[in-house]
């Protein structure tokens, strides 16, 4: 047994996590690709069957009331709350990201405009996944505001009082950045213009604090680090004191404040609830709310400190294993600016990545040339990443 | 036996669409509430099941492409197009109805102005389910335009060069009335406007003939008569030659033309794919193509008129079995004016259908005063619509 792999088992002895793994649905894969789609929690399965046979096929409607159906996207949100450093009554699920970065910044620019300010200028990452700026785009136009694509490191240097909101992800999801919300969320106030976060790459794989850090608007999925299935509903996190001033550009009937009094004239439900639209998608959601019962007396803590060990431990055991110059690391190597990912760059990456996964080890190819390696600390363990450093050596050696 | 179960009887015997009934799991209620949420189809549970273990579970991220989840939005638009009258590549599924009406009104607005014509004004039924009149009103906020809510038989007299996009319900939610879609549609183009037809109570109750009457573009769940399950998603037509114009105020990753090439710049995919917003919720969206196997075969014809011979003879029983005046029906008599279900008025209507559902029989409330019974022709038998008027005349009666 080489020296790496005996380091693996005594990290895996020492992990208080390792026991979280049972919670899971897992095999002889290698999965590094929860940062793409989060693996089967082992409650799942049975919850769905629950609902699809006895909460639809037998109670139908009654559900609803019964079977918590309607509260299910606030209810589901005080359960992500404490994984993203939120007190509950603040988030509530359903829809998809990107509808959720609409809603967040059409209105941040509305909160930002209390009494017909000008500000006129939408920042987005110019860097990030590209939904965000495409929607941003579109907020821009319906709103009457200019885009300004910029680097995360560019950001305090273009806001001004004509900064209406700013539009940032947390981990960039092809280097695995992670961007320093607190000092930039500071920035974004400091010009009196309102912050919007994506947590897509960092919610549940390290603390975010958003009341701590005063946020503004948060959107983030539920299917990467958060394990709740293929496109699980994502949520949308408004800080306590704007709810009563966000005006959101979806007032769909969820989030009137008396949707069963069917009334013509809208008036937006108290709180959380005013980020609600149209019916909620109960099969996909009540999935998501077994899924998290992983979370159950596991602190974000000792999940961020396994998740710098693994990506430590692997960044060490591709230096050793995989020969000088066929790849490069593009993530940083300063934990303080790390998510829970790994990038390598590599020739042919596509081509590498299918070999990769023929031989049990699961991440994937973003475009143009990049190795992509999602480290999941609820389920992934130091042997696994050993193994997975071993096999992408002999892959890209030929 | 009374003549009308002996009536129901032989309807039933002639039944042509009797055995369809097995296609779905049902037990001793009189389910009369398939207007709100459908009945289970037998096929579902085993399917989700498979969705969840082999295909989440096991297969895991090759799913997106193996286990076609990312062509799923356009493949089951495709099964929801013969049910509204539609060719192929018309229909993309995914996101909540309200959603789908944002993109169809703000959609509508700009086609109805391609090169900046003043247009102004969008028009909505005033009677609709309020959803579409909240959102129409944000469409119409974030456009510049003004909302004018008629009733659907002002509105050939308020349209004018002026109007932008007409949105209007094909059957309204309370009262079960069926709008002249063909007519309206019509008088709607004769001015230069765009229209949205909002399906939710006619699909799969009846002939929509989307593309046979020019409808430019439409919206629909899929949890009422098309048995998706609670909150499936719904879906969005833009009729063929609009489609390279469509211009989506939710431009999200999943709708640019190469959703993997992550390019900094919006393309829209051509096509109907185009409507597409965010990742698709699978599991709710994968339960609906189960759930549309109980069509296989079945013509929305048989539907049509199996259904104006429930509602008839629901109407009749109702006359025979309720005492004269305790309720009264808000649904048109004319075939041609009503949907698949009947709406009574009656004092203390909701008590009355608590009362009601504890004797089996399942219909809905509407605030303030009316019973909503709906008649689903795929699963509800006629000797049900008969014992559902008499267990109603014996509760209203005391």
């Amino acid at each position: 047994m080489s020296e790496l792999a005996l380091r693996a088992e005594k990290l895996d002895a020492a992990d208080e996590l390792a026991a979280v793994r049972e919670r899971f649905v897992l095999d002889e894969v290698v999965y590094l690709d929860g940062n793409s789609l989060g693996a089967l929690p082992a409650a799942v399965p049975g919850r769905v069957d629950d609902v699809v046979r006895r909460q639809w096929g037998s109670l139908r409607i009654r559900s609803w009331d019964e079977s918590g159906w309607w509260t299910a996207p606030e209810r589901i949100g005080d359960r992500i709350a404490p994984l993203v450093g939120a007190a509950a009554g603040q988030i509530v699920v359903g829809d998809s990201t990107s509808v959720n970065v609409f809603k967040a910044l059409v209105g941040a620019v509305r909160l930002a405009r209390p009494a017909g300010e000008s500000r006129d200028e939408i920042v987005v990452d110019a860097t990030t996944f590209p939904t965000d700026g495409y929607i941003a785009e579109s907020a821009a136009r319906l709103t009457g505001c200019t885009l300004r694509p910029v680097t995360p490191g560019q950001v305090p240097g273009v806001l001004s009082d004509r900064t209406a909101a700013v539009l940032l992800n947390h981990v960039d999801y092809r280097t695995g950045r992670l961007h320093d919300l607190p000092s930039l969320t500071a920035a974004v106030h400091a010009v009196g213009a309102v912050s919007v976060w994506d947590l897509c790459h960092s919610a549940g794989a390290l603390p975010v604090g958003l009341d701590e850090h005063g946020v503004d608007l948060a959107v983030g999925c539920t299917y990467k680090y958060l394990n709740g299935g293929p496109g699980s509903p994502a949520y949308l996190y408004v800080r306590r004191d704007l709810q009563d001033r966000f005006d959101s550009p979806l007032p769909g009937w969820n989030s009137h404040a008396e949707p069963f009094g069917m009334r013509p004239d809208y008036e937006p439900a108290p709180g959380a609830l005013r980020g609600r639209v149209g019916t909620p998608d109960i099969l996909s959601m009540l999935a998501l709310e077994a899924a998290l019962d992983v979370w159950d007396g596991v602190p974000v803590e000792a999940v961020r400190a396994k998740s710098l060990a693994l990506t430590d431990f692997f960044l060490e055991c591709v230096e050793e294993y995989v020969a000088a110059g066929l790849v490069e690391s593009l993530t940083p190597v300063a934990h303080e600016e790390r998510g829970s990912q790994v990038a390598l760059r590599c020739a042919d990456a596509g081509d590498v990545m299918k070999r990769l996964i023929e031989r049990g080890v699961v991440g994937d190819f973003r475009h143009p040339d990049v190795l992509r390696f999602g480290f999941t600390p609820l389920y992934v363990s130091f042997a696994e990443v050993e193994r997975a450093a071993r096999v992408l050596g002999e892959t890209v050696a030929g």
